[in-house]
């Protein structure tokens, strides 16, 4: 951009594309990028009347996992008592606005914040009131202490993913920290990476065993990464975000011991625990995991949570948490001044994680609509992960895992060489030349399996399987029609 | 931390004060630190009953401009909207909840958020709805055109300040970043240029001229960092933190002349905009002041505010916004990418802020209860910065400038030497050594000048002036007792 201003003479800004933190324009977030960004400008279009030259009159999303955009019901607990910690004049009416438990927590809540108000700060790592709840259910879910002062709360659990990475990031050429992450991946992990100057170390994930994450190639890449880094850190998000795999037991045990043995701080993302659909899996913390190790007390491990998915979906709202083990008391402190001089992350997102990991009890007046609504939530879920896995099943030229848990399918898709061959003269990648022409002609929007990392020469897409239910089959229909278009149209 | 683990060997972590991120490291957050949790465990003991052998039954925490924490009440029609967008099932019940206005403007907000809920995500850059709201509101306050795609949204205004800190921060050894702040400065400034690895170039206020800033002192310290670094970047804090000094509309030209000549970007930290309390004072904006400058499209200037401070005061909420104004498009870009990895702010912040930038209207039900509680909050304030004044201009060995905005006084103290010597002794900067003593012997939490920085040789502290009305009295007088006892004990 160069302007010409009142004198005549030429301006061009201090900052431009070639001056400014070269760290910064190496991010990529491909779950918001230029396809997600089309796929607004189609939705503004068409919420203007101006979409009649469109093919589709209506934008479907598929793109993040973004429950309640997809018209997911909050959980009324939930929303009731932050509504009542908002403006808590509401509290004790006659007649009563809410149930009379929501009114309980809401006064409990209130009595944990300073002032009795949402709108004060909390300390640095977030109100002790809520941290106690935190530690509480990790307690309850493992079977094993926790420790408040071991419990930092954030903005979501991205912002404590990229606190933790930062802290852990130093050392020069060689020496420079290397974080270790699961390919396919979620695109925070090499976001952050590139933001801070760490050096991104990949391991793949088998797709030919349902994503299953095998030791060998740990120890594969741990090796060849020293070429370029000193790995420091290993990632693991675990149910699997793009890919869905649920880890077992033997796994978890398994990765313990390659961090230990390797020393490595281990980063578990169990952020989709609740969302496990596979009637033979089951979740293990890797907490747990650790406790019941011979490492309980010599391996670094911090687990992240949130409340943007499971069942209450609460994206918005912004909470999460990481919960520290092991961790040098001295950096536990650093991270904290970190976290410190952002203040402290939005209070209704630390208070909607307390209320919604003490959901109400069996007895309590909300008790049983709160089960009510968790369980549609899950049941609801469960049965579009079957319906999506089975329609790209069934797709020629498409393969694809199980959906074990978590809200996505991955599918693979084997692209005719036509296909290739015109994507690349565009200059893109074959599979976001596919996700735009998809797009374009029936606007579902999914990100390129190339966002998230794949091996050379394979090509996936993302989707979630989120659509409402009325949706989700007239979407899957109309992809598998533009799919057999696509095949014919390169053949 | 070293542990003996099951074998009987010494397990080491991995993270250690010696080895992680060394710019973390350097990381310091006066108005969180060390006073902070000494004052916070203090009143852990007295909440415990453990707190009689104490010489004082109430901890006071005047070190953080925490409004609602000193029982600073919520504005009542920004809290019913908020609570009513939580739980939208309260709108239009029989018995009518919420007045009438307060249902309507719920209603536009969830039309404004997908799903029409405040659990779904907003674009990176905030909702739509939102930053249409901060730009007409940004347009009433100057009379200039401003740009819905130019505002980013964030928790505070805290992260938006450290996104753009990193945008701009690049280069090498003398070639590195230099970021001009004033001293006394608000310390998420230096806290942030540790973090990203920025040079800090100190300017600094004069405190004899009711900390004004002077255009020569600028240009002494923008020469002077050369010899480490490149200046790009120049931070104005107005009205001033810890300061309280508002600029005029002379001195502001005469700052965008200097950032022009210079090619500096400017960032005008404004977020005390509402807090000006002398009566021959206006804050002006930087914005209105460019746009009426002959700079108006070759200057890069972002201005930042938030609705933590005001007279909402909602700090824990989490709502603030930069506008960039002549940003080239591209870093543009990158900022919002920035962003986009870590999703986007909490929506309830993005709310908040919508609602209070868009006040009810005259002849709408909520006006007149609106009008007397944001009158009554400023009004408090303005007498309580009198009285805060009045008593520390009146104290032997202190010195203070009129408060003519923001939320602090920031007296300086001389010190004896004997209290100097005193400190240095115990390896502590004279200001820590008088602020903890003040602690210790009234429960009253301020902040050490050090932790702002100040003029070598010179000492202060920041209070707030916010302890309500009916305790600041006892505050004060709890104050100058110690302090005349402190004179005396070391003198």
């Amino acid at each position: 951009m160069t302007i010409s201003n009142g004198n005549h003479t030429k301006w061009t800004p201090i900052l431009t594309e070639n001056s400014m933190n070269p760290h910064v324009k190496n991010v990529q977030y491909a779950v918001r990028g230029p396809i997600v960004q089309k796929a607004t400008n189609y939705q503004e279009l068409i919420a203007q009347g101006k979409g009649n030259e469109l093919p589709f009159n209506e934008v479907i999303k598929a793109n993040i996992g973004d429950c309640q955009a997809m018209l997911q019901k909050p959980i009324s607990f939930l929303r009731q008592v932050l509504s009542a910690c908002m403006y808590p004049e509401l509290i004790g009416r006659h007649p009563a606005v809410f149930p009379k438990d929501v009114e309980k927590r809401a006064n409990e809540v209130l009595d944990g914040l300073p002032g009795r108000s949402l709108g004060s700060y909390s300390e640095s790592t977030g109100h002790l009131y809520c941290r106690k709840i935190v530690k509480e259910f990790i307690e309850k879910r493992d079977g094993y202490p926790s420790d408040v002062n071991n419990i930092i709360l954030s903005n979501g659990a991205s912002e404590i993913i990229k606190l933790t990475l930062l802290t852990a990031t130093f050392g020069e050429g060689k020496d420079t920290t290397g974080v270790m992450i699961p390919i396919p991946q979620y695109p925070l992990y090499s976001a952050t990476i590139s933001e801070i100057g760490a050096v991104k170390v990949d391991y793949y994930l088998d797709e030919d065993n349902k994503w299953s994450l095998s030791i060998e190639e740990l120890e594969k890449s741990y090796k060849k990464s020293f070429e370029t880094c000193t790995p420091r850190v290993l990632c693991v998000i675990n149910p699997g975000n793009p890919t869905g795999q649920v880890l077992n037991r033997k796994n978890i045990d398994e990765i313990i011991e390659f961090a230990a043995t390797h020393k490595l701080v281990l980063m578990a993302d169990e952020v989709y625990q609740d969302n496990v659909y596979d009637p033979e899996s089951e979740f293990c913390s890797f907490k747990k995991a650790l406790m019941e190790s011979e490492h309980k007390d010599s391996l670094e491990l911090v687990s992240f949570h949130s409340m943007s998915k499971g069942f209450m979906g609460e994206c918005g709202i912004r909470g999460g948490y990481g919960e520290f083990v092991n961790f040098d008391e001295n950096v536990m402190t650093e991270l904290k001044k970190l976290k410190s001089a952002q203040l402290c992350s939005a209070s209704s997102g630390q208070v909607a994680l307390a209320i919604v990991l003490n959901p109400p009890k069996p007895g309590e007046e909300s008790h049983v609509l709160f089960v009510k609504e968790r369980d549609a939530i899950l049941g609801t879920l469960k049965s579009k992960s079957v319906k999506v896995h089975d329609l790209f099943s069934r797709m020629p030229g498409m393969k694809v895992n199980p959906i074990m848990g978590a809200m996505y399918c991955f599918p693979r898709i084997e692209l005719p060489q036509k296909a290739v061959d015109a994507a690349k003269k565009l200059g893109v990648a074959p599979d976001a030349f596919y996700v735009e022409k998809l797009l374009d002609q029936t606007g579902i929007c999914v990100v390129a399996g190339s966002g998230f990392g794949q091996l050379p020469g394979t090509y996936h897409f993302r989707t979630t399987i989120l659509p409402p239910e009325d949706k989700i089959e007239s979407m899957l229909t109309k992809f598998e029609e533009f799919h057999r278009g696509f095949l014919e149209e390169f053949k």
